[in-house]
């Protein structure tokens, strides 16, 4: 069998690969640091230049940030996008890595052989288990699995802002009929996981103004209002006791969670007194009528990310502020609209506030949907096929809580669902000291993708 | 008549009235500021002197600090103690002043002839007032007018850090029958005031601590608890929707006010709708069941002085953070005992946020009581009376709404009420650049302490 023997050969060759890997990490190619700009672009070449031995019509592609690299390759029915990145973050402090962070080490730990770097996981090692793949096929074949095209970003870590100019000045080259994407991980160790829906993003900053200067609460306390009052009774009338977002039509246009999607969440045995238990907490916090993942993935949310107001120092000031500020975002499922939400928001706000007070809004209204892959394009089960097999137990459809932009870009901007698989783990220490990818991760990641593309390019 | 020959004597001898407060107000005693030291004491000598010419047996005190100016004289059956501070504010910003704030100017303003320096309303204006009524009598009478000690302080714009062990180790040398404080105003343009009641004040500073870490809200939001959000619930129950506040047995020892005292405020037509508009307010916000003065002077009260936790730079970071913060401080009232709200209000708190959130207070429970004179002691009715005739409008009662630390502590170290009449504007522009005394405040002080001893010493 063909395939076998795309396997048999990343098997025998995964030496060889784990030092391409290494090589790549070599290059510190710090995104957000301006002295890292020449490593950005040596990374950008090298996978360029990578590409082009596969056969890949490669470039790195100028933008006003880092370069992206581009290839076109291989042919077939069904034309594929992969994306990664390979710009990494910051070291610091480098005074916690117990080695160089780009000087790669294999090391064998207790549970298994790793490779430490700064990108091992995030996402050098990822990005490159697809390239990998697409070398065996190669090697084995002659030509690549499918009419693939690879991008490559250089400044994911650092906002990403070139992203959307770039994906709309290329329109055309970069539609393709799915996105591949290589940056999250394992549901938990060796289960594999493909994430369907994740949660889009909205946010709000405003200010509730009271007097026109701060005032002496011997003076004035007792009858003057106190902005710190009013910002407290609105931040939490924004729940009611059950958990539920009291604005109103918030949850309009919420769906409920498919039938076979619940399934196989319940079948995940989410463990949320772990979870919270990792962080200090016990007890689930969001609507007390849904399931800890429901809460996590497929419910949307409104928390307060930050409020300040009157006097933050050392001993007491007896003040009543003129003004007191809050941050307060929107995670969002299903269908809801960032500019429909934020708007309902200001609408409600504006209504509960005192006739004396009034509130400035300091954000645009906009935002991020969120993310629902149509998981009807068979795509979707031959990928959790070819997980399953490779890693033996029946891979998942996950949600995930917060956003990955790229994904709402390729929807937005080039019209196209993505496809999230990685393999990462809770313990690869990314944007942290040390580190790490499992070279099981590697190796496996690898043949994962041999096995996903010989089912859907 | 005697007491016309008093009056008539400081009508005459007025200029060299002011000259003398323009040579004290030429010291730069500010007490705050390490590098006024010797002014403070030179100051402090200056009054000495003075107060030596007028047969006070005078000293000035060392403190710690700065020291105290203490003066004994007269004869009498009441013993008087007369209270006032020769230390000033700071007078940064220097550029928003148009004089040099320790060359003292008079100016002719359309309001009236004033003296402009810092200093000039507090408190060497005020004390001045006191000092030259005993220098007019001395001058009639060859005798002081009763028996008199004058206590001054050199650290009142710097917390008084001196103030209580020197009152305790001085305890029988301070103890009077009645303590006369010249440090506040007139209640408006020419109707002269003496605040029978001041607030007293209880802090409390607390952290509500949840998630060992801070979360991301994509991570976790909707599942784990935001302390935001059980802060803003907490400080939301604080008053009910009439301004109540909802601690309980908070106003068990609040006594109502006096039908005398009730009648009186109701005559002072306090414009409640002026005194908000003036920092851009129109809502009267404490309890609806009560009038505007009561919110300020008679009710106790719990305001939220400062509030912050999670992210409040630029931009937006969407954290659930670990921890918030906040200060809390209660206007006392009546026998509203400080430990006893402070620890009603822990508990109360502890009661409500969720078994998986815990609260850190950082303050120790103390507080101030409230003052509340006892206005059945004839000096009150005594001094109103006078007042009223220097000043042709029925002087008034009235209450603050804020401390003033002295009086608590006569109280409370040497069971001594307080009378506090004073003569300052609401415009004097005290503790800001521009500082002014109205030449009208001074002449009629001087003659309005005249009245007043005339009467009661």
């Amino acid at each position: 069998m063909s395939l076998d023997a795309v396997l048999s050969h990343i098997d025998a060759t995964l030496p060889e690969a784990i030092d391409r890997l290494i090589a790549l990490l070599r290059i510190p190619s710090i995104s957000t640091d301006p002295a890292y700009k020449d490593d950005c672009a040596r990374a950008a070449d090298w996978l360029t230049e990578d590409l082009k031995t596969l056969g890949f019509d490669a470039r790195s592609a100028p933008t006003p940030g880092h370069p992206m690299v581009v290839g076109h390759g291989g042919t077939g029915n069904r034309h594929i996008l992969f994306y990664g990145h390979y710009d990494v973050q910051p070291v610091d402090p480098l005074s916690l890595w117990h080695s160089d962070p780009f000087d790669p080490q294999l090391e064998d730990t207790p549970k298994g052989r790793v490779i430490r770097a700064r990108g091992a996981s995030d996402d050098k090692g990822q990005l490159m288990t697809f390239i990998e793949a697409c070398r065996a096929w190669k090697a084995v074949h002659g030509t690549l699995p499918g009419k693939l095209t690879i991008f490559l970003e250089g400044e994911e870590e650092s906002g990403s802002p070139s992203l959307i100019p770039f994906m709309e000045a290329n329109r055309a080259e970069l539609t393709a009929s799915l996105a591949l994407i290589c940056d999250t991980g394992l549901y938990e160790d060796r289960l594999p996981a493909i994430s369907t829906q994740l949660r889009g993003l909205a946010k709000s900053e405003f200010t509730i103004h009271a007097a026109s200067r701060d005032l002496h609460s011997g003076a004035y306390g007792g009858l003057a209002r106190n902005p710190l009052h009013v910002m407290a009774q609105l931040l939490a009338d924004l729940h009611d006791a059950e958990g539920r977002v009291m604005v109103p039509r918030f949850y309009d246009d919420v769906e409920e969670l498919s039938d076979k999607l619940r399934q196989q969440w319940q079948g995940l045995a989410f463990n949320h007194a772990a979870y919270l238990g990792d962080v200090g907490l016990s007890i689930p916090a969001g609507e007390q009528d849904r399931t800890p993942l429901e809460m996590l993935w497929s419910r949307p949310t409104a928390e307060v990310n930050g409020m300040w107001g009157g006097y933050n120092g050392a001993g007491f000031k007896t003040v009543l502020p003129a003004e007191v500020h809050a941050k307060v975002s929107f995670r969002l499922v299903s269908r809801q609209d960032p500019a429909k939400v934020l708007q309902s928001f200001r609408t409600w706000a504006e209504a509960r506030i005192p006739a004396d007070c009034r509130i400035a809004w300091h954000d645009e209204i906009e935002g991020s949907p969120a993310s629902v892959m149509s998981i009807a394009d068979p795509a979707f089960e031959a990928a959790r096929a070819a997980l399953t097999e490779e890693w033996g137990r029946p891979a998942v459809f996950i949600g995930e809580g917060g956003s990955i932009p790229i994904a709402g870009y390729f929807k937005s901007i080039l019209g196209m669902d993505a496809m999230l698989v990685g393999f990462a783990k809770d313990d690869d220490q990314i944007h942290s000291p040390n580190e790490k990818y499992d070279v099981e991760s590697f190796h496996k990641g690898i043949r994962s993708w041999a096995r996903i593309l010989e089912r859907i390019a």
